[in-house]
């Protein structure tokens, strides 16, 4: 038996507290990952039992999969493309060209040229503007992610800041940083309706951004954007532009409807228009991974992630009685800095019955997690902490 | 193509900049990763082109494969078992029971409870004694390791203190943690000939050691000791027993072989014996990655990694000229404590020529990387920056 049969066996056949890594309802997760399809050719290196497939684009990480470790292990990487990722991008590696404009002196460098400029290491989350989706009560066009469209990543790259530099710096009145992907884009359409193309805001991007070639130790795979992706940390994941081929600094935001309709937070009902909130800076999170449906009772370690969004996190409580009552958690493992997530653990001591079990973080700047995420008509970023919560017997 | 299709495409037909990621030495090693075998059946899951294959329980990474993100991808991590790996203890899963002994109240846990009994994480540099064999003059048994018998890995489990308080506490006179791996053992040879056990100062292991059941985010693989392994932070790989079955605090060593005259440090040609240092409180060391071999003129950024063992880690200098000049190189990413390793990078600017490129590392106690590592019977860690230089070509 090889390990990674080894491994499925144990996610599918181990003990009760075995199970319960599975997914969020015991036997019901059991089924729904052994009966999920294999997973698409780009992504076939992942765990297929760790996530859930929404479409050939759209890939979950079950709530139980996320651990203590405070990184997400790359094959469980929830994966999200709005386009079929370019194989030929992949493929030229080191030959890679990106174009910068906006510069003193514009011209194209390849990826091997901008690793010979500069290196540094962030540790993000990377997060899908839609994550909780699947909570919201109203009607969402959309994939139906609950919790697992965001991971904690340790990315390395050279810093765009480094890069303007050495390119004669920003020319003047640029107000934004403007990246567009390489996806190859379907024929017969207006290529701003399809293109990914992001704009955000040009201090944020010199103080924070970098363009990564490598994640969590390895090359970018293909599924999460090599040979170059744009890290944007504290910013929702549309923003980390893969397959990254041009950066230019620009005084207005882009066309592209990914842009100037598309990733803006407005009521339900109402068109997206470029005078909305576009989903930038992400917001103070948490929720419990751990447990999920069961548990012995006795000691029990509650345990979950927390992030403070385009904030450090500060702090995390936990509630076993649906918000009645808090208790503060502990942050476990080594603080990987400001745009991480962190996992926190509650050692609770529980005797038999029903528990409603939610987290709610603080942020550096003293903003509480909300309790409900008022409805927008995308449905981005559930966060409320009552809905988030899990229901838990302990016998 | 699958994604790992194209990563394997990727690392052999890329550019001069791909290739130097294959090894040490372009072509040559390219040629090499071409030509391994497949490797054994409980590490099938791994990056067969980012490791050498010794033999069936030691796969060492390539130099190149270490990047800057500070982890290392569990599947291009070193593996060294000292006996076939247990499948019935892995498939176990939280069902696999622990004996503890040698406190207040002696019973069995399985790995279910132990994880109701707390969770911490650390990063830790996970190093095989045998790290850099290769290097020295004299001929040695044992796997001919060069730097990559080493890796840096985030760990989840319960602290062994949060244990030993559960069980009653130490019994009165204890000295040493014994930990024994839950390996079969083969038939027809004396069991302390064999059996995978080691003991440490019970102090460290109380202030310090975990039994971990997570790595980088995932349950432990077989290949890496999972259900359950001992994590020894700043200590050698050895003492980081795998399947862990039993912990007993002790008054004496173990009479194991593997303790009493096995990983004794001592001159060569002499046996191994109690009275001689164990392989216990690991060096400061530090690396080259990058480059190793080739490198385009001009600015060429001189990565590595650098830890300083059983202390923390204070600085890094690199040498281009073989150790006549050295040049301060910044520690890059998050900081993941003191048992962990830290990328760190030198930014250099070089015209054509030849280079001898080293780095050494300081610890936070002031002690400095040695220069040369003088011979030792068994060949253990070579750490000394002279000969872990590589030649470096700039064209």
């Amino acid at each position: 038996m090889t390990e990674f049969e080894m491994r499925r066996r144990s996610f599918l056949v181990g003990s009760v507290g075995t199970l319960v890594g599975v997914g969020v309802a015991g036997p019901a997760a059991v089924a729904r990952a052994q009966d999920a399809g294999p997973l698409p050719d780009y992504t076939a290196w992942k765990n297929p039992e760790a996530l859930i497939m929404h479409s050939e684009f759209t890939l979950e990480t079950k709530r139980g999969f996320i651990g203590t470790s405070g990184i997400t292990a790359t094959d469980e990487l929830f994966v999200r493309n709005n386009l079929p990722p370019p194989e030929e991008a992949f493929a030229a590696g080191d030959d890679w060209e990106v174009s910068f404009e906006g510069v003193g002196e514009p011209r194209s460098m390849t990826v091997g040229e901008l690793k010979a400029l500069g290196i540094t290491t962030v540790a993000t989350v990377l997060q899908c503007s839609g994550n909780g989706r699947g909570f919201f009560d109203h009607e969402t066009s959309g994939s139906q992610w609950l919790t697992g469209a965001a991971g904690s990543v340790l990315w390395s790259g050279v810093p765009v800041r480094t890069v303007i530099e050495a390119l004669g710096g920003a020319a003047d009145g640029m107000n934004f940083m403007t990246s567009t992907g390489g996806e190859d884009l379907p024929e017969g359409v207006d290529p701003l309706s399809v293109i990914v193309e992001r704009s955000v805001p040009i201090e944020h991007a010199m103080e924070h951004a970098i363009l990564a070639w490598e994640m969590n130790g390895q090359p970018i795979p293909l599924a999460h954007g090599g040979p170059l992706r744009v890290v944007m940390p504290g910013y929702y994941g549309v923003n980390n532009v893969k397959y990254v081929k041009r950066v230019a600094l620009t005084e207005a935001e882009t066309d592209a409807n990914i842009q100037a309709s598309g990733y803006r937070v407005r009521p339900v009902g109402v068109d997206g228009a470029p005078d909305q909130p576009s989903m930038w800076e992400m917001k103070v999170k948490s929720w419990v991974t751990h447990p999920l449906a069961d548990a012995d009772s006795g000691k029990v370690q509650i345990h979950g992630v927390a992030f403070g969004g385009i904030n450090a996190l500060e702090s995390v409580e936990v509630s076993t009685d649906g918000g009645e009552t808090w208790e503060a958690a502990e942050l476990v493992g080594p603080d990987l800095g400001r745009f991480s997530w962190r996992p926190f653990v509650l050692a609770a001591d529980l005797e038999p019955g029903t528990y409603t079990i939610t987290s709610r973080a603080t942020d550096a700047e003293g903003r509480v997690q909300e309790e409900v995420t008022e409805p927008n008509h995308r449905g981005y970023d559930y966060s409320g902490w009552r809905v988030l919560a899990v229901d838990v017997t302990v016998a």
